[in-house]
């Protein structure tokens, strides 16, 4: 009886028989250009002040941690600047989890969660995680989305909540405020919670605006963010949210009690303390993003405007194949099973040219 | 409009409206013996040890964390020390999360939870919280629970999932493996998951069997554990449990990817290669927690017998003016609403002495 026969012995929920684990293969090759990382890493100044922090935290370890992370909030508010308080923040083991308590509390069986795919892949799952149903609703061909179609589907489908990634994963584009307004507008009708997940935000473009600036006289509006990707802190787990005092109220009612371990909570409050040197290498990162964009174009493919960490590019006869052959040369990359594409993150200067001579040898440039 | 007012105004879960969050109260005063820590702290040297494997991972922490936590389940199998590998064990956010967990692969709307309060209060918000349904089972006048009471109450519910607690909390009281089995048994019919919680059991006189020795033969026995408790670190958020590897595989279903940070992973790896030192205290405050048995039963009071670091009391005129009294004079107990009764934990010699002279005091002995 082999791994999958026993699995399908146990009493499993029906809507999880026959279903795999989530997540992208983690190979230990060269170059890894597969999850949105920061290949940078955490520079020494911030690692020393993390050190610190996390120290400090071991006299009192045997101490369930603040429940609130008062100082944590405090300091994602400090961060954000736009006469946040700590009232208006909330945290939790990456955004994963702060998304997964936003559908415990709003969604749940009998309700409804609207994105609009190609995006981020865990949305079917966290609605499926917490008894909501799926909306998967429609981009035009090029994978853009604009006021007035984003606008209609939600007066179409009158959603519980609409998540909109922006700039999206993967495609990388950030949307227009106007969509979010336009979204907002729409979900008035069915008291639509619209999250926008701006996981990305720090490698936009200068000059685009974050749906923060909309939160004044929205309740229903949340903006939802991470330490993963500008902050080089992906495997210490901290996704962030914020929106209206009571969304987060709402969220105690739904989180476990002490979710944020102590030692998080320091890390987080030092790395933020730090943001300038942690935040150093994001125009580099942006630089390499857009000359990854410029060289696919003299390549002939079709990168999507990116206002994000990584490319998502068209114009491949056998993507799957391309896939193989990169990594052949070390250099792991992801296919996000959407035909003729695959995705890229930016890495430092001499992974990204990995990335591409490899690619250009590949399609015989 | 106050924030009641605000949250109501939200488009909440029906189920949620009027809830407030779980949680002791969290106060700053001398003695804190309200929720049941480990008051000795981390030795030394396991801080030591701790600090450098955290230190080691910062270099990498920009890459998100190994998803399958293979060497903390690896140290948590040598651990447990029961023929156990790495395949058998999964750790979370707290034990709570593993339960959570547990509950959104075997439970859900349709499906139902039941245990025999008085028992941890986390678990009908479990239930709640995963849309399953929750049974309150039945205890004896003196919150003992029998083999055949509870195989009668299984067979008479057909549950999908049994929580056992034991030692039990508040109650303190060990289960028979007895109970187990019979519980097993009795949950055939209904294929129920039977969950033993067993996040007090290193403080359980010598001798008192675990139900790890049940593991064997049966697929639908679950065993959880923490190390918030014997190992001094509720700031560090580590629960775990061990069963049969295909309920490893259907956790897998259903966890979030990425759930445990790097950072709490090698925190969780250090403690547990230095669990001698961390354990060191666990005899001292068995040694406590006798004492604080012995003493109340001089002052004409009930304790319950306890396997756990703390004691249930009964035999109360007015729970809550004692825990008001105690208060006052630096020491936080916990008031479990259970009518008579109160629960204090074990803490070291100077705490338990601080909470017995304050209790002798108050009840005029």
């Amino acid at each position: 009886m082999d791994q999958f026969e026993r699995l399908s012995q146990l009493p499993l929920r029906d809507d999880l028989r026959g279903q795999h684990p989530y997540g992208a293969p983690q190979l230990d090759v060269p170059v890894l250009l597969n999850v949105n990382e920061n290949t940078f890493g955490v520079p020494a100044d911030a690692k020393e002040a993390i050190i610190s922090a996390v120290a400090a935290e071991l006299d009192g370890l045997n101490r369930y941690p603040d429940r609130e992370f008062t100082v944590l909030r405090q300091e994602l508010a400090a961060y954000l600047d736009h006469g946040l308080t700590e009232d208006n923040l909330w945290a939790a083991n990456g955004s994963n989890e702060v998304l997964q308590q936003l559908l415990q509390a709003f969604g749940g069986p009998g309700r409804s969660v609207l994105s609009f795919p190609p995006t981020y892949s865990m949305y079917p799952l966290l609605a499926s995680g917490t008894g909501s149903s799926y909306i998967a609703g429609q981009r035009a061909a090029d994978f853009s989305l604009s006021a007035e179609s984003a606008a209609e589907q939600v007066r179409e489908h009158a959603p519980n909540i609409v998540l909109l990634c922006s700039p999206n994963n993967p495609t990388g584009t950030a949307l227009g405020l106007d969509v979010v307004k336009a979204v907002y507008e729409a979900g008035e009708a069915s008291q639509a919670i619209v999250i926008v997940d701006e996981a990305y935000t720090e490698f936009s473009h200068t000059g685009t605006p974050s749906a923060l600036d909309l939160l004044p006289g929205r309740p229903r509006l949340v903006v939802s963010r991470t330490m993963s990707k500008a902050f080089a802190m992906a495997g210490a787990r901290l996704g962030y949210m914020a929106a209206a005092p009571e969304v987060a109220d709402a969220l105690r009612l739904v989180r476990l009690p002490y979710h944020l371990s102590a030692i998080t909570q320091a890390a987080a409050v030092a790395a933020l303390r730090n943001s300038t040197s942690l935040l150093a290498n994001v125009e580099a990162i942006k630089v390499q993003r857009d000359r990854i964009v410029t060289e696919l174009l003299e390549l002939g493919l079709t990168p999507a405007p990116s206002d994000s960490n990584f490319v998502f590019f068209g114009g491949l006869e056998n993507p799957s194949e391309v896939w193989e052959a990169l990594l052949a040369q070390g250099v792991l990359i992801r296919d996000v099973g959407i035909p003729g594409h695959l995705r890229v993150t930016a890495g430092t200067e001499a992974e990204t040219s990995a990335f591409l001579t490899g690619l250009r040898a590949i399609l015989g440039a």
